[in-house]
């Protein structure tokens, strides 16, 4: 509505979190459910979002503010500043998305010189009165007024000290209202103008100053930090203050409508008998479990026990609450939907569905693949005792143990003798990069999500928790320590990079019961199953009911194949060929590159030859019935010799010694020489290679034919599929093709068996994308290869500049995430549309994958669904999570088209 | 006209070659105009494409043929076949593009069995016409039936033994008349069937025939080589024999309206008396100047003088002759426009339209961007006596002199030791690249405009002649020899890079007046200049006149610049800094590089301050008046450090031989391997760094707007503008540009100088070009960075790929030319169009240039201009190329706009 800049309580609801802020839409949704909140009303984002950007609040808007004012009064049967009985109240923020601490609050507003006696007098409580005072002078000038608040605090020390007085209750109401009148001395000294009396003001001005505190230093880096818009500004909500310390019946707490633990139904939460709710927070003084409550209040305990019966069949979810009790009275002061953990994200989800709260759909769209994920982890036994070490920031999950390490040559040093290490560092570098590799995992003491060390860690799929502040770390003393142990290098530690911890000593390590059911083929669970494994497959029931996509794997052994297939593979997306060139046939291959003429070569090709067949066999058994994709080699033939540094110092230290030269590494260093790209990922590689090493391409397939010849000979199904690496012009493509047809019908005819293998291609450079048009007049389907398309259409390789500069880009807001971890839609994204529409508009119903790594990662796969892909196809470990999200995303689709 | 597959030659016309053929346009034409032309009709291309697609001609084909020669023979007043006087013709192919010797010629059609003995009476040569038989038989057997050509060739060979005859002309009549009876008993024996004697039949299958030859292995290749579509076929021409042969009063001869070597006016061309047009292309027998025919045959001579005047006048260009003289009869039976140097090209368009026969405008059309480049090397003096060692093909203009080498190595080892050379091989290999850029020029005994050494030295602006098939190669023998000359290592020879020679010693060098003439500032040429200078001058001024772009200069020294004023450049598209940080720099960019922290980074990049500033006063000064476009630095910081391998050859050496560890090189040697990058193209560079390495923008920066100070402070007009290189992301120019304007203002506030200076980026990343919509809101400019753009969008850098496959790829027919010399339209050029499209949409008239080596390539100037670019920035040496091609691409799109 234009113009209306403030809300009662009573006229919002949840559906306003845009312009009411999370907080003030909830509050306005538990009034209008009739729960106790006390009375109050919202001033809008909008009206911030006016005043930041013209520097003055909205002119309606005192005049709104003092008429939802004047209701509330009436509501409370007290006004602002009344002399008698004066009602207070709060100015707290709420932006959209929650900003915990990082803007201003200001309590207790109503205050001043006259009505501080009149609340003495109302609650028969002076010390308190004086006391809620002093705070409000306090906060008000710091905040609002700018006086530096160390100001403050040297004028209290002042008193204490005068009094011998460890702390703030040691103080009488005297020395309260002295301190009063000097804080308001200081305040006109500093300012030069008085602290003010007129609680209107007290009100115009905390409002304001809650809107600028949006624009705080801390509020600007958290949000960067979290990635949430700077033009969104927060509302206020002001609200009539009650109070949870004025005795015994009096209290604040915090609940949980479940245990956001394990999932579990009760209620949960902590209780603070005589305190206001910032001291639970606090964690100053020890709460007591919620069920005490019962005891100590059961009318409050049944009262509050009702709102959130209420609060969970409105909200169909899992909430939590912050509330106080202000002389046997319960106020609701705070609701929102719950955080919990991936388990217990899948058993609420699975119980409410059976509740009859939500529907199967939701229960799915309330689950996420992140979450399974971490289910799928191993975690340290939690039955045991442990003795935890530290607190950070769980930066890249999983759970490792290792001796403790400093430095990365250590590291490097160590893990090269077997030993599992945890790279200990107070940030790191891209110098600490060859440590990092080596070690189990990272941990820092500085440094949050978007460090380096958070960064790299989680690209390199290594456990890491980050940000420990309490670890002191003493490179040079080869040692770290809390404030009550010392670890030195060689310790053993336990890392959790799911929850952040950090155990003393070797925490024994618990496999992961969904993973077992995954590894086991994803039968549904018996009797003896524990529940999380039974909430797990009853959401993949559901999201492979949803989904449009199929999930295809990454994988290029029948072992792998395997464990695909077990974990739900509906194919092999992709199978690298380079694969089975590594290991014990790597003298083949060198032989093949080495060669001196068409005969060595055909030699060495020939040898390949069977194991390759043989490689194919497997993974086509392994598969049999579903498709295989196999991709022709990939990466430029130096990849299979020697570093070109290595073996330039080896031959030159042999020289410098007099020794003989060894003939074989003197025409290696050639080759190597000959054959080395300054730049090998933009170098010979791909179709590239195919078009230029004779007999390379007929040679891998040749093998894929006859594999399939056998397999097709033993009875089996074989459906394999050729795919054509990094083609840029459907040229390249079909020429290649052209061979492959040949040799297919070479093998086909020699051995009377019919061979019908799809010839595609990758999708993985700009002008592939960009001629997609062209390239399906001869391609039977695409493949995305989003990891190369990405590096290619950002001009960075990942292993060149993810260490060197993301977490700096991540800093400073260049990224949101990393764009090899979730697809950049704007650049990459734009290409794969491009691809799909104009490879589609060539060739109705063309087939297209992605099987870049993007292929597992939860936002992408959503991306991959609405740009209408056929399948993803991601590692084995990742093929549940897309199974998961495909479906979400088939789900949301639907529901998006339906408007809801 | 659809079901019109045959045109009279009175029907067609030389603006219907996609129809008619280029050769069939051009007879259409003539007879058009009235020139004695020998009657016939042209089966069009759209016949020969149904042909292709269904196998069979067109039904109405056979109808219209016949109609078509009953008219053509009422014309010649004899009919095919006919017994007494036989009308005989020739079948010929004539593409739309000329194909020359690709696809097949029947000639003497209509001679059979009893049409021979007609024949000989008629023209009363016996022996003629039964030679004119067995020709017709044996070209007939082996084209249209198939009989392989060397069963005919034994016969003869047989027959020729029986009589000790050398060659043919010692076979009287009655050999002759054996001869064609054993090739009849031959065709009958290979084919099954007899050689058809009804000329209607003749006629027919020697159409198909041409329409086959078409898809020929010849043609195939001849066509992919010269980027020729495989759809478009060939027509065929039927035409009446006319004779050269028939006497002293009969002969063939080449004519050209102008000389085609300078141009000057006049008849030049070869004559041939008694002879066919085939004898004097072959070049067996010696020809005669043409102006000889004027005392051989006056009446003819005169004759042809005016058919050549006519066509000139008609063509309003150089003509391109082909006639026979009858019995004292002319007959035209070719014409075209003629090729002709570059030299000739501007010399006929000035004398074109000085005559009035065509416009200023179509004589800028007639000239080319390549051609004045040609004008602009120096060339071999050709006054002196010069012996030509070889001809080869013209790979890399220019014109260079050296000693002989055979190998890379070599080639390396004299060039270190100041020796120039010129490296010969059979072929070369990747292995050959350090050779090729040691060398002066590369010259190879096979291999043609797309091989290896053609590809590879056009890219390195090297004279490279290949393909020269006389020389034979002994790389063992250290030597290559000639029919007549063998030419050891270390012998000096010149090669002529333009037009495919190679002399013996050193030939003496002439400067290119036309160089002279831009060197000197394209002044208007005086009294004493060259009339090649005058041609340029006034057709550069028509261009500059004609022209929309402006044309811009990469220079990145005063010098560079000011040169770069002299030839026309309108300012600087591209000063790379980078430059700057060589030479003698290098020790404190090292420093920067290995500073331990804050203050030695700083004091290394206060040292660089002033010499940047210094350079950037030169070259505003330079361009006083003229924008100058600066790059802040993009290579990685290591290509300012020593190379990896070496290093660390150098530090093992020592280690192995127990040296003293020279600590300057350990640390050296740690920074290089830190700052390793597998792909430095893909890596930390560019505005990467600027994010990355404080300092570096702010002091660039300082230095470019205390030199605009400086420069004002002298009464200058400078005229700095700042471009952040490889954005990739709106943010990352944001952070730059924040930077930038915060240096500026810290100058100008402390030096009270106003600077203007517009800051905007390179384009030169795909990801960039597609959200130019976004970068465009913050971006004062772009200027196209296509080179780095054709590496990503590939996904091959030009370092890596193009020795080792681009030869291979242009021979496939994958590439038309290097996407690095001719922009790619369909990958490239569409990121260019998009990147214009939205960065415009976003920011209306936002100016955009290219400063890619693709701003002095011609064709892509074309595109650029389409493209609605405001400039192209090209090498200094280019930037004429480039007006002129402007000015051209203007001309082309009014010209398009206007429908002519």
């Amino acid at each position: 509505m234009d113009g209306k800049y403030v809300y009662n309580f009573h006229e919002g609801g949840r559906d306003m979190a845009g312009l009411l802020g999370g907080k003030g839409a909830n509050l306005a949704e538990m009034a209008r459910m009739g729960l106790p909140v006390p009375p109050g009303f919202t001033v809008t984002t909008e009206a911030c979002r006016v005043f930041l950007a013209t520097g003055e609040p909205p002119p309606e808007l005192e005049r709104q503010v003092s008429e939802h004012l004047a209701v509330m009064e009436r509501a409370a049967g007290r006004r602002l500043g009344q002399v008698d009985a004066p009602l207070l109240v709060s100015v707290r923020s709420g932006a959209r998305f929650s900003m915990p601490g990082m803007m201003e609050t200001i309590l207790d507003i109503g205050l001043n010189d006259l009505s501080v006696l009149g609340l003495a007098k109302a609650l028969g409580r002076e010390r308190f009165a004086w006391d809620s005072y002093r705070r409000l002078v306090q906060m008000f000038g710091s905040t609002v007024m700018g006086v530096d608040s160390a100001r403050f605090e040297s004028v209290l020390a002042g008193i204490k000290k005068q009094h011998h007085a460890d702390d703030d209750t040691q103080l009488d109401t005297c020395d309260l209202i002295r301190l009063v009148q000097m804080y308001q001395d200081l305040i006109l000294e500093e300012t030069g103008e008085a602290f003010p009396q007129d609680p209107a003001e007290q009100l115009r001005r905390a409002t304001l100053a809650v809107f600028t505190s949006w624009n705080g230093e801390r509020a600007r880096i958290y949000r960067r930090r979290e990635h949430i818009a700077d033009d969104l500004g927060t509302a206020v909500n002001i609200q009539a203050m009650v109070f949870g310390n004025l005795g015994p019946d009096s209290g604040s707490g915090v609940a949980f409508t479940r245990d956001p633990a394990t999932g579990q139904p009760g209620i949960y939460g902590d209780y603070l008998p005589n305190a206001q709710g910032e001291d639970v927070v606090a964690g100053i003084r020890d709460t007591v479990p919620l069920q005490e409550l019962e005891h100590l209040d059961p009318a409050s305990f049944a009262r509050l026990r009702d709102c959130m019966a209420q609060l969970e069949a409105h909200y169909r979810d899992l909430c939590d609450i912050e509330f106080t009790i202000e002389r046997a009275t319960l106020w609701m002061l705070q609701t929102r939907v719950g955080k919990r953990t991936s388990q217990a994200a899948f058993a609420i989800a699975g119980q409410l569905v059976d509740e009859g709260l939500i529907t199967p759909q939701e229960g799915l769209a309330r689950v996420d693949g992140e979450g399974l994920a971490r289910l799928m982890f191993p975690r340290f036994d939690s039955s045991g005792t442990r003795e935890v070490l530290a607190r950070g920031i769980p930066a890249s999950p999983g759970a490792a143990v290792g001796a403790v390490v400093f430095d990365s040559a250590e590291a490097v040093r160590r893990s090269a003798e077997g030993e599992k290490v945890v790279l200990v560092r107070q940030e790191t570098t891209p110098d600490d990069l060859p440590g990092m590799i080596a070690a189990e995992a990272v941990l820092t003491s500085r440094g949050g999500k978007t460090s380096h060390a958070a960064v790299v860690a989680r690209g390199m799929g290594k456990v890491c928790v980050c940000g420990a502040g309490e670890l002191t770390v003493d490179p040079q003393g080869r040692s770290f320590s809390t404030p009550s142990v010392t670890v030195r290098e060689g310790d053993v530690v336990s890392v959790d990079g799911s929850e952040g911890l950090v155990f003393l000593g070797a925490v024994p390590l618990v496999d992961s019961p969904v993973m077992r059911y995954f590894e086991d083929g994803g039968h549904p669970p018996g009797e003896s199953a524990t529940q999380v494994v039974r909430d797990v497959h009853r959401v993949m029931g559901q999201a492979d009911e949803a989904r449009r996509m199929e999930v295809r794997a990454n994988a290029d052994t029948p072992e792998d194949a395997a464990r695909a297939r077990r974990f739900g593979a509906q194919g092999i997306g992709l199978c690298r060929t380079e694969h089975m060139f590594l290991g014990d046939r790597r003298s083949l291959v060198e032989a093949m590159i080495l060669a001196h003429d068409d005969e060595e070569r055909e030699a060495a090709l020939n040898a390949l030859l069977p194991l390759q067949r043989a490689d194919f066999i497997g993974i086509l058994e392994a598969m049999d019935g579903l498709p295989v994709t196999i991709r022709l080699l990939d990466p430029p033939l130096h990849e299979f010799l020697p570093d070109l540094t290595e073996l330039s110092v080896r031959v030159a230290r042999d020289e410098a010694l007099g020794r003989q030269p060894d003939l074989h590494e003197t025409e290696l260093l050639a080759a190597v020489t000959r054959m080395h790209e300054a730049n090998p990922m933009l170098g010979l590689r791909g179709v590239r290679l195919g078009l230029v090493v004779p007999g390379l391409v007929a040679m891998q397939v040749r093998a894929v034919a006859e594999a399939v010849v056998a397999r097709k000979r033993a009875g089996g199904d074989p459906q394999a599929e050729i795919m054509v690496p990094l083609v840029d012009a459907v040229e390249e493509f079909r020429l290649v093709r052209a061979e492959v047809a040949r040799v297919l019908e070479r093998v086909s005819a020699g051995t009377g068996v019919a061979l019908g293998c799809p010839v595609g291609t990758m999708i993985e450079l700009p002008r592939a994308a960009l001629t997609a048009g062209s390239i399906a007049e001869d391609a039977e389907f695409f493949s995305l290869g989003t990891n190369d398309l990405t590096q290619t259409t950002w001009g960075f390789s990942r292993d060149d500049v993810e260490a060197a500069f993301f977490s700096a880009y991540l800093d400073k807001g260049i990224f949101q995430t990393s764009p090899f971890e979730t697809i950049d839609r704007e650049g990459v994204g734009r290409l794969v549309e491009i691809a799909v529409a104009e490879g589609r508009a060539t060739r109705p119903g063309l087939n297209i994958g992605v099987c870049g790594e993007h292929g597992g990662d939860p936002q992408s796969v959503h991306f991959f669904h609405d740009t209408g892909l056929d399948y993803v196809s991601c590692s084995p470990f990742r093929v549940p999570v897309a199974r998961l999200e495909a479906g979400r995303a088939a789900l949301r689709a639907t529901e998006a088209q339906a408007g809801r």
